[in-house]
């Protein structure tokens, strides 16, 4: 098997990763790393990642670290198998890499933080929110699904027609918000309620999701 | 002229656009948004970029905003025009994919921050400096500046072998840096700095900067 995937299970980034690899139908070794081992800290998985971060994605001896590379590595490398993730056409192209940006400098950091302050450090954790902090990222996240509302209006999918990277590099964090009050930011917004129950029930993410139930 | 793109002097994220388009030789027209009359804000200006931000660039009937993609629109459509600033072999692509990224998840929340705290606030507007926030920005973009030290030891740029996008998407924050006591981290990393030196002296940011001046 040429393909191997360091992560950990419950790790956003590395859930991204997984989506990608779903989504194309890959045969791929999971390598679980030891991170309360400091695993990732070691020389050998700094020679990988020298940030000693996960995912890390192998192909042969191709490396590839940050979850948004590995994504664009695999739906280019293997784009004629499983889901087309990326728009072929010049314009549409344009229009998708947008929207992939959108994500990454808009929505990525309220996001988040909201997911480490309500979902681990509230729900998992016990403790108290920091409601000065929920506060502010959520009126940061609140004005980003205000133009998600408008986008999807007129497109199916925050890319295109259809589902692609954009809409992918969503769930991770989409799927902890989900299960946080934070929920109700995404329900009181109808057409960005309706993409984000169609996209996490798509096959290639609930296979992901269920790896946290094992 | 079919190239247009809307933004303001000074605005970092313009600036790096603009220095693609420099690097590409292009002729376009740069249109100068009125910020302080938040003409951005306007139902005209926000139908061509919903989060009223600038740049935007317009090329016929194509609409691209989000900086980082107007770069990459430009150096994929403009592929066979001035510098080449993306890697052609799947392999080298992929590596200049990562280090892409690493920019824009690790470098750029550091040296913007501070950019603004540093150059903005306390050079510009001669406020007092946070040096909390200071002090917590520049850990951060110092552990990034480690691991560029070592890449930079065994490639000359970033992104690989020659000027690619990844280094230019570095430019408006360094040369905003370069200004201020931040200076001295890159001062203390022999390879960061001979890369930083190279890359703003290239003829399209020396045009960039000089506009600064006008
Ligand atoms: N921008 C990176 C983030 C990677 C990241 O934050 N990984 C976390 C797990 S979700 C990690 O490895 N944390 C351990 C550490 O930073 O030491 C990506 O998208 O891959
Ligand atoms: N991530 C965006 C950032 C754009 C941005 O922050 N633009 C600033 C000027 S540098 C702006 O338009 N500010 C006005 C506003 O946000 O209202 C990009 O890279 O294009």
């Amino acid at each position: 098997m040429a393909l191997k995937l360091y992560g950990f299970v419950g790790s956003n980034a590395t859930f991204r990763a997984l989506a990608s690899l779903f989504e194309k139908d890959l045969d791929f070794e999971f390598v679980k790393v030891h991170m309360a081992g400091r695993e990732h800290k070691t020389p050998q998985f700094l020679s990988r990642n020298p940030f000693g971060q996960v995912p890390v994605l192998e192909d042969g001896d191709i490396t590839v670290f940050e979850s948004r590379a590995i994504t664009q590595y695999i739906a280019r490398t293997y784009a004629d198998k499983g889901t087309d993730l990326m728009m072929k056409d010049p314009k549409k192209m344009a229009i998708q890499s947008v929207w992939m940006e959108v994500e990454s400098q808009k929505f990525d950091l309220p996001s988040h933080k909201l997911t480490i302050e309500l979902y681990v450090n509230v729900l998992r954790r016990g403790q108290e929110a920091d409601e000065a902090l929920v506060a502010e990222f959520e009126t940061k996240l609140a004005d980003v699904l205000d133009v998600y509302e408008l986008r999807l209006k007129e497109s199916k999918y925050l890319g295109g027609d259809s589902f692609t990277l954009v809409d992918l590099h969503h769930l991770p964090n989409l799927h902890y918000l989900m299960a946080t009050k934070v929920k109700r930011l995404f329900d009181a917004r109808p057409h960005v309620s309706a993409w984000a129950a169609d996209i996490v029930s798509r096959p290639a993410w609930v296979k992901v999701a269920s790896m946290l139930q094992k």
